[in-house]
């Protein structure tokens, strides 16, 4: 293992989080909340420490980096951001226990959303900034961030291409142009344009301006954490279906915009997981309208709740406008059916993504045709190319993945005692980095409730979700950490 | 496709089963109630027809056979059996409802013992009898059965391994001695020798000889349908043991018994998928055991009921002797696990598959190992030795549709409108062949209060459960009946 060009690189992250928490520092001064200011100045003198001791130790890295590194680097990286963002809201008395500020901030930079506050007005402006702003950094990712500002050393291509891979969902990690640091620009360039898109459009529903931001934060990076109690319910129509859009739009494969600007509207269209994830959407709002009959008073107010819960679980946002636990049975079995499949590969959302699902259901059609066709050669084909065998195998081996920590998972977070459907939609809101569940971790209540045990299971869940599971399962192999 | 000969081998099969409807014939007499002689003798009429006009027409079938027709045949012939098997209790009156009475004997043959009778007591013995025997006939599979007795034609270790590999349970199929007829054979004995064993200790307690008969028979089945309302629960304590003990036993994959007789017991504890099984079982035990404390009045009935529950659930049975549905969240998460994950493959027991699960488990190891090693060929070995990468593919394909079918029922189900648990435990149930579920399909309901619809989906989820999916998924499938 490379130590030294691992502990270089965390040092770099932790300091571009503590740049990032200067806004919040500013806005605690013009609020003239002072334990604010101090929380986060406290919080930017330590992630400055110690990325001084890493950059002190690490110095005289050598160049040499596999993929091994590179999952454990990213790995890490994100358990120390965790553990490093949630220090604000401990020190700042926002959230007085230390799990449960670690569980806020794992549950904002893996855009889960899942929150232990009972209620969030009334807290510091300048803590809640923060807690939204995890969301937006964790949504594209704060690796791809650094790729796009810096010069990371190490050759182009290798290096960052391991760290690209680990970090960006999907079953596999496309490059927009050849070189790698100006593809991760595109896509920042990209998401800062949409985020300021939505929050243009927020503005013109009359939105406070601090609320506009801190929305607009949480569903660019399909996170979810409000700024109200009641989270978008008590908002405009207006408002709710400006969300409900760019909720959906989140939820898109980035390569997909990048393609509309460079002209190729055409190939967008052909995007054979677009079409499955628009269809996904429609139809499943189509059905909850029709299984909602008479639920609420008029038909657009119907279709507007349909499309919003649709949207928020699909692109695992997690934010509410309404009590969906209060649904019909098949209602809710869409719900739990689109928590697990989430939305597009390469998006900011979370869950098993379309494109996955796709390629294993082709797959699976393959393993039928096998078994009719023996002696045929069967290639399974994607927007007109045919897949490489590792990639469906890659998709095989993150099932078998993901179904095994689901239910180990499952099983430890059921020694609380909580129902059965609250623990499988516990695990698979947090697994999934959607956010809330159903029965006690409905959209009206929240994870308060579950020990620290089951908590710090959740935690694990959650980066394990929002890396795609392998920087994770990497760190818990022996494998990694014996020498050759 | 060969249609004449399949149609030639379905006409066997629905004679097998109509000489199998003998017994309930002379228990009728027996008890003089001749509306149950009549329903079978009606049936056996309708058999004896059918078979003789698929005779008629299919006579002249040449000896070509291949995986697909192997598949569909399997497919087909079980659909058939069930369909026929359902008329003794439509025409006897036991379920006046026909599909009812078609759920139940899909039930019953696929050894899952999911019920829509709300009481059993006092219904005709012969039907009783008939309903316990379904479970014994599917539990080792009726194909089995006839490559047994009879030489089928088509070229041996052909023709027969297509149908024994579409019947039989497991990640891969083995062969015990060389020919396939003298090991179907071998199996039938080891059955039935156990089955025996098992009515005799039943006597020993003190057993009505007819109760006896029908509980030994569903137990070997791993069935459970009972002839008491209250299933296992109203007989004493060494009735229910006995009960727990052939469960577990018949949970085993049956080779390892042929490894016993012929004095090979070492190789037995060798086995993998047995250790884990064993592991599964007596973890499951202790953990249940410690989490139900204070639930029972004594240690020793906390422990046997315990044991009961984890036998009958991870065996799919479904017996039941006491409602788990009441237990603590954490002893549910188990038996929901050990619902899914199900006993050894080879066995008469229904689910994922011990052995599956465990491949599933190092296939997983493996990706992560090849992450941190990407050069070094790594090889996955089960009782030391390499599995084929094919072996793994099917694990996986496997799997994939596993979930795909599971998601798709659990859609289709939630239509009748029940909760969550409900269906997915109802689906789960099916699916795996054990029976009984949580809530209103828990071990003191049954499945009467789902619509047709529903029904129709579970019997299908009932059938691909028992065939391993393929078989059925082949016969949906259009490349099936395309003419080259």
């Amino acid at each position: 293992m490379n130590y030294k060009m691992m502990g270089k690189f965390m040092g770099k992250i932790i300091i571009v989080e503590a740049i990032f928490m200067i806004p919040s520092v500013l806005i605690g001064l013009w609020d003239r909340d002072f334990t604010a200011v101090g929380a986060f100045l406290a919080t930017i003198g330590i992630n400055l420490a110690i990325a001084l001791l890493l950059h002190f130790f690490c110095k005289n890295s050598k160049d040499i980096f596999f993929a091994k590194e590179g999952m454990a680097c990213v790995g890490l990286s994100w358990l120390l951001m965790a553990l490093l963002g949630c220090l604000p809201f401990f020190f700042s008395g926002a959230i007085p226990n230390f799990v449960d500020a670690f569980f806020e901030s794992a549950s904002g930079f893996t855009t889960t959303g899942a929150s232990i506050m009972p209620a969030v007005e009334g807290v510091s402006r300048a803590v809640l900034y923060w807690r939204s702003f995890t969301h937006w950094l964790g949504g594209m990712g704060v690796l791809v961030f650094l790729l796009a500002i810096t010069s990371v050393g190490g050759r182009e291509n290798g290096f960052t291409m391991h760290l690209l891979r680990a970090e960006s969902p999907g079953p596999s990690v496309g490059k927009l142009v050849p070189k790698m640091r100006k593809t991760a620009s595109i896509l920042y360039l990209i998401y800062v344009a949409l985020t300021v898109l939505d929050f243009i459009f927020l503005l013109f529903g009359r939105m406070d301006v601090f609320e506009a931001v801190c929305t607009a934060l949480g569903t660019a990076g399909t996170g979810g954490f409000g700024v109200r109690n009641d989270s978008i319910a008590g908002y405009s129509s207006y408002i709710q279906n400006v969300c409900t859009v760019f909720m959906l739009v989140f939820g898109v494969n980035f390569s997909l915009y990048y393609l509309i600007l460079i002209k190729q509207v055409k190939n967008v269209f052909k995007d054979e997981e677009l079409r499955m994830y628009v269809l996904m959407v429609v139809g499943s709002i189509a059905l909850i309208v029709w299984n909602l009959k008479g639920f609420y008073e008029t038909f657009g107010e119907t279709v507007k709740h349909a499309a919003f819960q649709v949207a928020t679980i699909v692109s695992t946002t997690g934010f509410a406008s309404t009590d969906f636990d209060q649904w019909p049975g098949f209602s809710k079995a869409i719900l739990f059916f689109l928590m697990i499949t989430g939305a597009c590969a390469g998006s900011t959302a979370g869950g098993f993504k379309c494109g996955r699902a796709l390629l294993l259901f082709k797959g699976m059609k393959r393993s039928v045709q096998q078994v009719v066709h023996p002696n045929k050669v069967q290639v399974v084909r994607l927007n007109n190319h045919a897949v490489d065998e590792k990639v469906l195998q890659g998709v095989n081996a993150y099932l078998a993945a993901y179904v095994v920590i689901f239910i180990v998972s499952f099983l430890l977070v059921s020694l609380d005692g909580f129902s059965l459907i609250t623990n499988i939609s516990a695990v698979s809101a947090c697994f999934n980095n959607i956010g809330p569940g159903f029965e006690a971790v409905g959209p009206t209540c929240n994870f308060a409730g579950f020990g620290i045990f089951s908590k710090l299971i959740l935690i694990l869940d959650m980066i394990a979700g929002r890396l795609e599971i392998f920087p994770i399962l990497v760190l818990f192999s022996g494998a990694t950490w014996r020498h050759r």
